[in-house]
């Protein structure tokens, strides 16, 4: 039987879906289930990471480090996990903190073609005695052979394994096996999957990971993340079972700890609604949904065309200003086309 | 480019989820959005189909005939499809009017090794020009031959088609991908797939289907279903057009129509809950849930455990009396055991 670490994000990117607002009772009740349950890796912190609790991504209820104290404080089986984009969170004033207060493992996260920005945190984290693994973030726009690239400098700056993070939620299992396939066999460290539901194939899409042979899923009770959500991690579990790998995690302890999380802190259950379907179709993070919704309001275009445009031109989280640009574009056109 | 021929219960196997509810209105308003936005097919009646309206599996609200009625006035384009179970619905009495009131389509039903019971009804929809097709239902409990067997007694009858019902959604992709292999190899009739999503597999399985030959896949909005629901029309819509399959459904417009179905048909979206997941791995279908939860209370014994029981028993609908039979006996064993 082959032995998978499902690493749970729950508490960290769940916490999008509730605009950074978890609150210090919640991490609590949910580390303590999920340390019962036997689940390896629990991450927490805000959505984004160490550091970005702002006006801009959200401020969370609850600072960084009470986050972790309170993880720290409940959990004994379960290792404490943390995730730190190297643009938001320093090594001396963030990452370095987090481990003194307990972190054990470190996700650090960059797109996909950028891991030079990650070397430095991996780096550091593995020095310090950390589990220290790369995120290659919206890793739908890069070939495998890019990402295996970019996941080498990782591991050559310490990675024990990196994690293609399919954050669109805009990959199909055979496009998973194809990248995952060259990454396992052109790397020696463990190659991870963190997959999200807007095409209604995360459980898919990690089994076919594992398949090819990636070692790491990732996955939230209920799929707690924004939008179309994550991979449902005791959907994971249940299959991995069937499917007779070795996960450590007890079945009905990891029914028990959604169960938990569905009472005390989804507001609501995620749901594939038509905005996801069209952001994982066009491969556009689901940031842009809401300011895209406003401007194709205000230019009069299709919310749905405007996403597709989005997506053809590559946009990435953080360029949210083009939305305008695109919008008064595809108004022009539109216009042109009525006077022809 | 393949074409595949997309077949919308959303009317039909939606019906469980809100105890066979559907209003005339309700069934207005999908039929003409189905219809804007090309669904080929669409199937409406009782949950368990013509003449099934009863104490012991729910008394519908609106008669088999009126359903008919109503959706007959509202499509145009669109097919409109019944669901039979020869135990239920008989040739003379409740075919033979729907066909007379515009059913165009018609699924004819049985567990999975029970297709000699079908026969009739397929030869006699057959011969009063409909589209005849054969569902197998609980396909997981049975090898790709006998399926192949079972299907091909049934294309004898006259089925343009045979479809696979993973009722319990207790199938993963490659445990699909075996069973529609065979059958499409042996048989000269079109083959189908009726997803369940208990594992979170419903799309993924539904693609795997049309990857070794497939032809049928259904798909209801937002996955109105029983449970954790069916495979979600929308999303698998979706990801069929990324895939390159040709399907005539307008992707916009489906979008839309499961917007409005949320909107004024579904009391909640269906989601994987926990009982669903057991439900999933033990093969057992969601109809024993309600009953397994009082009856486990009653005498003790987990819930979880006694699904898990009852599948290695293998029980089909209209068994559920065995589940006392079930419980005591894992009880006695529990007592056994603690007295040892």
């Amino acid at each position: 039987m082959t032995s998978i670490l499902v690493s749970d994000p729950t508490l960290r990117d769940g916490n999008h879906a509730v605009a950074h607002q978890l609150t210090e009772a919640q991490i609590a009740a949910y580390c303590r289930a999920a340390d019962a349950a036997g689940i390896p890796v629990v991450e927490v912190g805000h959505g984004n990471g160490l550091a970005a609790s702002s006006l801009q991504l959200g401020l969370a209820r609850v600072s960084d480090a009470d986050m972790i104290r309170v993880a720290r404080a409940n959990l004994q089986r379960s290792r404490l996990g943390v995730f730190v984009i190297a643009g938001f969170g320093t090594i001396k004033r963030d990452l370095g903190p987090a481990i003194d207060l307990g972190a054990e493992v470190v996700r650090v996260g960059s797109h996909c073609t950028e891991a030079d920005t990650t070397l430095r945190h991996l780096t550091y984290a593995r020095e310090r005695g950390c589990a220290a693994y790369g995120n290659l973030m919206m890793s739908h726009m890069a070939e495998p052979e890019t990402l295996r690239e970019e996941a080498r400098k990782m591991a050559d700056a310490g990675a024990q394994g990196v994690v293609l993070m399919d954050s669109a939620g805009a990959l199909l299992p055979d496009e998973v096996r194809r990248r995952i396939d060259v990454m396992v066999q052109g790397l020696d460290i463990a190659v991870g999957f963190h997959a999200h539901n807007n095409l209604g194939m995360a459980v898919a899409n990690s089994v076919a990971a594992l398949e090819v042979g990636a070692t790491i899923v990732d996955g939230t009770a209920r799929g707690f993340g924004a939008g179309a959500g994550n991979t449902q991690l005791e959907v994971l579990v249940g299959v991995l079972h069937k499917l007779g790998y070795e996960t450590g995690i007890d079945l009905y302890k990891v029914l028990e700890l959604s169960d938990l999380a569905e009472e005390q802190i989804l507001e609501t259950v995620p749901v594939v609604r038509s905005g996801s379907i069209v952001s994982g179709m066009a491969g556009v993070v689901s940031t842009f949904a809401k300011p895209a919704a406003r401007i194709s309001r205000q230019f009069g275009v299709d919310a749905r065309d405007l996403f597709f445009e989005l997506g053809r031109r590559k946009v990435v989280a953080g360029q949210e200003d083009i939305i305008i640009e695109v919008a008064k574009e595809l108004a022009a056109k539109a216009a042109e086309e009525v006077a022809a």
